[in-house]
């Protein structure tokens, strides 16, 4: 079997371009660096010093990659190619001979192919020419089936994928994807306690990285105990993570550990005729750039939000994780509030996508991301936020297939009354509560669906996809409606928490409640009614994480509670400050004592005290206090809502796409300036708001709205409520 | 986020065994070692020095696998675990700490788990302990969702795929999986003819291997140019593939090629202050043992015989391949051919399936197998064939979910009459034959589709999916109709080639008609029919190619030609002999002069001197002359119908699952002994057979059948017509 000689035509869907200079870039299937370092750094975890991979299916990159792009040059000139892997380098389809990576473009059209095998990691490119480069402009595909058969017939291109390449920040040859590392940075202990043969070291607040010891003497056993808590780092027998290290001959040296760890407390015991001088860290970090702001008149919030964003820099790393000391993971619920919370301080889209890419892998799928039901559901939820902070299409255009794939394996899910119900291996999570149930049709797992298949919609319209959007919103419509008719109890002024056998269950939970408030989906008679009879009702079970407080919080908020969200705010997250956090919990619940607090899944120190989720204050006080979110994607439009909640002044910075919003507000005075789209500054105010150059437009009752252009400083006067 | 801890419980699919002292071997998900290796061989072919990928999705192992197995033990016993990759070991669900690969394993019932994490090849482990070793009885799955949740209830298993591992010979610790390579041996070159500063080297005949040179002295430059003719090894411009080494400093060495190649005759050049003393070859071989044979009256047919055999070894190698010089890829319809003539000479099944499974990859199906319509179909005929001749139910019943998306795939590609019709990106091949249409739905498409659905049918019964066995039994039925129904043609006495708009079209061809007698699709009537104005009418458009005379002399051999074929197979194959063939080619037309047979694909030496699908006297000589074919899977029950079709007498051996059935034939007399299974021994005779302990069954006409058991050696007197 031999197939005809294959010649590469340029064709409609080559992007032509007229090259002018710019820079090179590494590209790369999109997804596909990303899967490869999301199996990296899930792979890293480790438990009391065993391997301790995830449970669920593990995707690996294409092997076989076809790179492409046309020019057209006005002069000759030469370019080089690297590749991450076996390549072959074609000009208008002939083939340079392998072991030649320079080639002499000529003036004109043409068409350059770059063909890369790679098992071991996603093959890459590289190409540098004085117009030509490589950057996401070019074309890929794992599948190229462009031949010509025996009669000279091309076959139809579009049975090929090409999708756009991906990129990152690789911007020189010698710097390959494969062997990307956070960077470090030194880092020296606070305080160094020794005691007969042990060292505890303290770092002064929760840190990530790589312990480094220095002036190692003699032979023996060096064991490396880490602590979260300084009751971690000295229980030998529970400390969740720890290193070990054996000299058998006598040395004189030092050591950095080869796996990061989360820790504040470090307890090193020498074993033997061995001592160390010291013990620092490499601290290892990633490399976004802080860009949203909070102050205000309270210093507690103002220390919960500077803690938050510690807690957010320590698990924002090569993806957005759960946290920092355990799992390591990447999750969906957890990631979600990642993206959140970035949009109102990094504003990193990379970090976003790489994560998202990571969850959703490849096809087939053959279980629920993270194997959780609800997981799954945030993934599509999150892609509509991201489109909606960002206004990235090209993300949509590209990974439209994966989100329909995912999809189906929902829709091929749903039982006999087409409701989304947890089935063999499917993990029905929703939280960490007592008792909670998962049996039957659980309202907020529909509620989720709905939104999810909204997303769908929305996207299938991005995609062009139009048979699909409708389909999407008609089976969007069908579930919402079934979420009140078979869910809303009249009686309870509430979502029932469940349906077993047909029938509603007696219990209310809060979950689908509080999120019906900020999906938008109840009436504003049933809002009024969920507040006082869930949110605000003592007698439905409580929440113990910051990971569900998160949606509670923002229901409130989104009610105009937040004097109340204030105050809640000051007692959890400040209560865990009363105890000693430097970063926040995984799970935080007031009534426990002492190391009751540091216990979790059954183990003494299970519990993470460096969880993202616990950093949402970030996202609650960016939208909900300085009241800044789009209301068209990418902030094209957007609304600025100041709600002081009892405090006296706050000012802060929102970021976008295209520069930051800055907001001040007191009492009497709100300050504005924008750098992108139109925003919309709405306040209510005792009297007309006044100030230079400004169109105030009244909306009913006390309700005030004005425009918000760019570049333009604004000072509104106005008085409080 | 964090999962709760889980345990590994002993339940109901595990595999509990009573240890009894065996071999341990490496261990794998199967057919992940397997895409590797097809990844490594497709992707060492070259073109003029220029790697030449494959132009299709190439798949990826699982990067994350976990291996268990129950134990029972009556003593203690200490395993040693190794690992190709990161893992982790578990003893009941405990893991033991990272860097130790020795447990003990206590008395009584004990599970274990390995969990291996590799990006670059296909996790592997080896196991061994004193009656604890890892085999393919070993469970594996790549999506572990074993877990317990907050209720304490386990996820139920099922929904876990889990497989029996895949294994091969890798019996030893330090042989790793990943490392493997074919065995080498050193051959000499036959004569070496120099002239100036170029050696012509002749090995004798087409071989396989490496080039090693000896006694290199200076520096310089030195091309190699191979060629399996003369005329291709002495063409500096024209030769498919070559070497070129670059010595800028004296040097004094030996040297041997990194890649192998195909050659007789390689053509060593040097340039610069350099030259070499000798040449020779390292000859790369599969190490598959012969186990058929054939000889006979007739030495050209024993020259053809042997020459067949070579040809066959040459193109087994880590797969079964195209050809040795040239794409060096795994083709499904060529394999298929491969397949068939293992069956009669190396019975070698790892080599069947690993090609299988290598052909087939992974889902998603974004193509059809080498992207050709009726490739994917062969796939399909393979499998039903690898059944009947090896019973191995344990593959189907693994890999009926891969044929079920791969049937899938198909069957969404149906056009509105529910016919196959090549789609766009769709390769519909059939044959190298000048102006064959390929247009509109081709008879012969239908043919292979029908067939591939009673394959499926079939195989759903192995796997007990009796639903789609019997829905696919309908779709087959349905497809079978249709090829009558649309195609035949009763002026024609035969199908026709196609129909185009819902017409037939004028023209036929061999293809559909001579696939339908072996299929046993036709009629008696019919079969006259199609033989006497299709087989045996010259102005129906000859075949050139022998991959098609394959199945055309079956279906002449079928039709009891034997004869007749055995004219063709003198003239055919012999033909090439005549012109001093040393193995079989890619195409044969008897009416080209000269070099005109080397070239083919509007290349000068295009053609492959060396191709699989050129040794199929094997299968016919085994098959339809010896006669043995089995009836019921691996043989338990098969025919002897020896056909001397002109010959003085015959003998030889047909492998099966257990053990040779031997065959001796003369015009007067029959030996048969066989190891296996039931036999029917069917001749005709002009006096009924005699012999000792035969109880012969007269079966109308001149036709008797006579039982033949296991491990007698019958002698039966006849009569030859």
């Amino acid at each position: 079997m031999h197939r005809v000689v294959f010649v590469y035509l340029c064709i409609s869907v080559c992007l032509c371009v007229t090259a002018s200079a710019q820079k090179a870039t590494w590209i790369w299937y999109p997804g596909d660096f990303e899967i490869n370092l999301a199996n990296k750094m899930q792979n890293r975890r480790t438990d009391r010093n065993t391997f301790f991979p995830p449970f669920w299916k593990m995707d690996a990159h294409y092997v076989l990659m076809d790179f492409h792009k046309v020019f057209d040059l006005t002069a000759p000139e030469e370019i080089t190619v690297y590749a991450e892997g076996t390549f072959n380098l074609k000009l208008d389809g002939n083939a340079v001979e392998s072991g030649i990576n320079k080639l002499i473009v000529p003036a004109g059209k043409h068409k350059i192919n770059v063909k890369v095998w790679n098992e071991a990691s996603a093959p890459a490119i590289f190409v540098q020419g004085k117009t030509i480069v490589s950057d996401n402009t070019w074309l890929v595909t794992f599948e190229d089936k462009e031949w010509i058969d025996e009669s000279g017939k091309t076959s139809d291109i579009s049975a090929t994928k090409w999708l756009n390449a991906g990129s990152w920040n690789f911007n020189d040859p010698t710097q390959l994807p494969s062997a990307f590392k956070l960077p470090t940075k030194k880092l020296t202990a606070v305080t160094t306690t020794k005691k007969n043969n042990e060292w505890l070291v303290d770092f002064g607040k929760e840190t990530f990285g790589f312990v480094q010891l220095h002036g190692i003497k003699g032979s023996g056993k060096i064991n490396l105990y880490y602590g979260e808590s300084k009751e971690e780092a000295l229980s030998v027998t529970d400390a969740m993570t720890l290193d070990r290290l054996t000299f058998t001959k006598n040395v004189q040296t030092d050591s950095t550990m080869i796996l990061s760890k989360a820790f504040r407390y470090v307890n090193i015991v020498c074993d033997g005729n061995i001592s160390i001088d010291s013990a620092s860290m490499l601290y290892e970090y990633a490399d976004v750039k802080q860009r949203g702001s909070f102050t205000c008149s309270d210093t507690l919030i103002n220390k919960i939000y500077d803690v938050s964003k510690y807690t957010l820099e320590l698990n924002t790393r090569e993806f957005f994780i759960d946290g920092i000391k355990r799992d390591r993971w990447v999750w969906s619920g957890d990631a979600l509030q990642s993206y959140l919370m970035n949009y109102y301080s990094y504003f990193d889209n990379p970090t976003v996508t790489r994560t998202m890419m990571a969850l959703r892998g490849k096809d087939p799928v053959t279980a629920h991301i993270n194997t959780i039901l609800d997981y799954t559901f945030y993934w599509f939820i999150s892609v509509y936020d991201y489109y909606l902070y960002t206004g990235d299409k090209k993300f949509i255009e590209q990974f439209y297939p994966r989100m329909q794939s995912m999809m189906d394996y929902c829709l091929s899910r749903r039982n006999k009354n087409g409701l989304m119900e947890g089935l063999s291996g499917d993990w029905t999570f929703i939280d960490w509560a007592a008792g909670l149930s998962k049996k039957g049709e659980i309202s907020f797992e529909q509620m989720l669906f709905a939104r999810s298949l909204e997303t769908m919609s929305l996207c299938a319209d991005i995609a062009n996809d139009k048979t699909n959007a409708s389909e999407y919103k008609k089976l969007a419509a069908d579930i919402k409606e079934k979420v009140f008719s078979l869910y809303w109890n009249q009686q309870k002024n509430a979502l029932v928490h469940s349906r077993v056998d047909g029938r509603q269950t007696e219990n209310v939970t809060r979950y689908a409640n509080m999120f019906g408030i900020f999906f938008n989906y109840f009436t504003d008679e049933q809002k009024l009614a969920v507040k006082q009879h869930v949110l605000l009702n003592d007698s439905i079970q409580k929440i113990t994480t910051p990971y569900m407080r998160f949606y509670e919080l923002e229901a409130l908020c989104a009610m105009g509670e937040q004097s109340y969200v204030l105050k809640e705010m000051k007692s959890y997250w400040g209560g865990m400050l009363n105890l000693g956090a430097t970063s926040f919990w995984e799970e935080y619940n007031p009534d426990k004592k002492g190391a009751e607090h540091l216990a979790m899944y059954g183990r003494k120190f299970g519990k993470s005290l460096c969880h993202a989720w616990g950093a949402s204050p970030i996202y609650l006080l960016g939208k909900y206090y300085l009241g800044v979110s789009p209301t068209r994607p990418g902030y094209e439009a957007y609304t600025i809502q100041p709600q002081l909640g009892g405090l006296q002044w706050m000012q802060g910075k929102v970021p976008t796409p295209n520069g930051d919003i800055e907001v001040y507000c007191s009492t009497k005075q709100i300050k504005i300036k924008s750098a992108t789209g139109t925003g919309t500054l709405k306040i209510k105010s005792k009297t007309k708001p006044t100030g230079k150059d400004i169109i105030v437009n009244a909306t009913g009752g006390d309700s005030y709205e004005i425009t918000i252009l760019p570049g333009v400083e604004y000072v509104v006067n106005y008085k409080v409520f």
